[in-house]
């Protein structure tokens, strides 16, 4: 049995409330204590320290952690045409569409003679982690360093786990050199967020961290995070999730390959399939045990779609209500005329609409962003984004008459908060521009 | 002595580091198991639990949390007509200057056939926290309900604890209406934000919760961000902070004012001057002296001032160079052009320009948003602005020959990370474009 149908109109609140539950959060006491452990000892012992713990974590003994210029060159050979052309086309659709997302410059007279305007920075040093557990992500490294590059962030350093054989991914180092990373170290885990956020002689301490993990890596980003003298993070993370939404125009053949796609992530990943169409439901179950066995990570999807399901709702609107309920993190819209249905999107990290819209797409080349809220997060955060890689600094400026105009108002509130010293701080000027010699 | 001027250039690394360094965070393991347990309390108790909780720590017996009309209508009655105008004219800066911050709509085409799109949603229910600790903060429910009530979220709630007389303080009352929230609770501290973060019978559980608050409410909301069931919070919190950078043009009389207004907050704020001009800091230690016994929080300006510091430096560049490693919450350029140093401004929450504009203006009434990165967060966060009350949900959609000419970049893409679920879910959809029965 790979997916549980469940009819939404046959079941109670309580039934309901359990179908849309996620599992609960993996990381306990333990991880949690292994992981500051693991942070002390590399804020105490540097790179001696992270060569240490990627001897005991990876198995790999590495005279240095930094990608040198041979090893660049050497991902560059072993790369084959066709891939580099990929990755190619991938950096350039996600440079587009985070391109068009720079933000106009904003300047306001909010009264005669008070100006206020909005600067945007670059965040001076940012880290970007690409995990390489099950499978390397140059994908990940594509989402973290293209917008990195854009907002102009000076420092941009890349810390993925090395291989057995003591390299890094190669499409790792191509995409992340393509997207202007020449800073890559092979350091993962806990020990590499530890790095990037205290900073070792070899790698650069930086302002915020960005990039998936698994539950050593999201820890150890929350722990820093936590600590002023650390680093912010992008986004909390949990097991990734596709919700989709057919109707029966769906082709079981399509939704069951998105159900998998999703699947094979991870065992915990979460797969939700909510149609209006019984048909469909049965038919993409028995589209499921046609297409699994197929698959090379079987023994994953096996295991997540054992905790998966499909959910029959009367009509579409019931659809969108379980959906926005669920808030997932990928929301395929497996039915005619998806655009008509999208103001009834109220939370999803990225959507994806019609039949030859696979949510894989998104994963690597339509130039949205994969970085996205998981685990319910889509209720208060959104995926990541170029402005994730920058700071807005405002800015305002009085002439005088302004300050004669709004200055009153700001004492009268003052007074409201018993804060004088805040209200004298306008006085004084006040008083200054009462006076003959006034500027 | 009120200031201690230190000369920069004089200064080797380490006294330098010191001399910009922060007083370590106040919350300990006590504090965070005190607001564990009050948080846990909640969870379990509910509204009862909340009703012991503000008779034991506000020394308050409420028979209702809830602002019923009666104490709006009182609250409206007990303010002074200059008081209802110097609120409605700070709403209108400050909605003028945030509806300015509506993101235009997004849509790219990446490639071909491949539309990328950004949808804005308001957080469904947002918590507003406003603390009335040492003084009540009416400016707060402004900065936080403006952009609330203009970014469209549908549940908006506010938190701010009971006076003795079980009241809440008039002025809070009449801003939260005057910007839209009707739902207003009289409970205060860690219990609030465990209230707001789980719900309870009285009050709905949100999404993300805003605003400032002393160490316990800080904890609060750091604990229940951290929990996917709780909420997301807007901006790690710190003492406030004043930086000012000043030349010759400076007066004295000006810049002591702003000191003095930043250090009235707090014993622990942070208050530094970083001067061209050894003379303006004397005069400047002078005026201090003369200003501070007029002012009601004396007590604690004088402690805050026994931390602070004036530095002088060479030039206006090292001062700017100063200020950015520093990255203060606000920054006052009290130095004649102003503008032409803007540039130089890479970390900071708000910069105030010139001598006739003080922070006292951007705290209450120029527009701008008084929510902003303390504790050097100004490295790696942005004050508050209309994007914090939104989400953004990216959309993409492929027609045909849009995925026949990019899925195979995806193929590729996913061949290179061992994902072939990945793969399949394009393949499928090629395939059925292939045969002749294609859509």
């Amino acid at each position: 049995m790979t997916l549980a149908i469940h009819d939404w109109s046959q079941l109670g609140e309580a039934a309901r409330a359990a179908l849309l539950e996620r599992p609960a959060p993996a990381a306990g006491a333990a991880l949690a204590a292994e992981v500051e452990a693991i942070i002390a000892q590399v804020r105490a012992g540097g790179d001696p320290a992270l060569r240490e713990l990627t001897r005991r974590l990876d198995g790999v003994e590495l005279a240095s952690a930094t990608v040198a210029a041979e090893e660049f060159a050497a991902a560059e050979a072993a790369l084959a045409p066709a891939a580099h052309a990929a990755i190619e086309r991938a950096i350039g659709n996600v440079r587009r569409f985070h391109e068009a997302q720079q933000s106009a410059p904003l300047e306001v007279e909010t009264s005669p003679g008070v100006r206020c305007a909005r600067l945007v920075r670059p965040i001076e040093a940012v880290g970007l982690y690409v995990p390489a557990g099950s499978a390397p992500l140059p994908s990940a490294a594509i989402m973290l360093a293209v917008p990195a590059a854009l907002a102009g962030c000076p420092t941009r350093v890349l810390c993925t786990p090395p291989r057995r054989d003591g390299r890094a991914d190669p499409a790792v180092l191509v995409a992340a050199r393509r997207c202007g990373v020449e800073r890559v170290y092979k350091v993962g885990g806990a020990q590499a967020i530890a790095a990037l956020a205290y900073g070792t002689a070899t790698i650069p301490k930086v302002d915020k961290i960005f990039g998936p993990g698994n539950a050593w890596v999201t820890a150890a980003k929350l722990r820093v995070a936590a600590d002023p003298a650390g680093a912010a993070l992008d986004l909390p993370a949990g097991p990734s999730e596709v919700l989709v939404i057919a109707d029966g125009s769906a082709r079981a053949e399509f939704v069951a390959a998105d159900l998998l796609a999703q699947a094979e992530h991870d065992p915990a990943a979460q797969v939700i399939l909510v149609t209006t169409s019984a048909a469909l439901a049965k038919a993409t179950v028995a589209e499921l045990e046609r297409q699994q066995p197929r698959l090379t990570r079987r023994a994953i999807t096996a295991r997540a779609l054992a905790a998966s399901r499909a959910i029959v709702v009367a009509d579409l609107a019931t659809a969108f209500a379980v959906s926005n309920r669920y808030a997932p993190e990928h929301l395929i819209l497996e039915i005619d005329a998806p655009r008509d249905w999208l103001g009834e999107v109220r939370a999803a990290g990225s959507v994806f609409l019609g039949h030859w819209s696979p949510e894989t797409i998104g994963d690597y080349c339509s130039g949205t962003n994969h970085v996205l809220p998981t685990y319910g997060y889509a209720r208060a955060y959104s995926g990541l984004a170029l402005a994730d890689f920058q700071r807005r600094i405002t800015v305002q400026e009085l002439t005088p008459a302004g300050l004669r105009d709004l200055g009153p108002v700001a004492v009268t509130l003052a007074g409201l908060e018993g804060l004088d010293a805040h209200a004298a701080a306008v006085q004084v000027r006040l008083a200054a521009l009462a006076a003959p010699e006034a500027a």
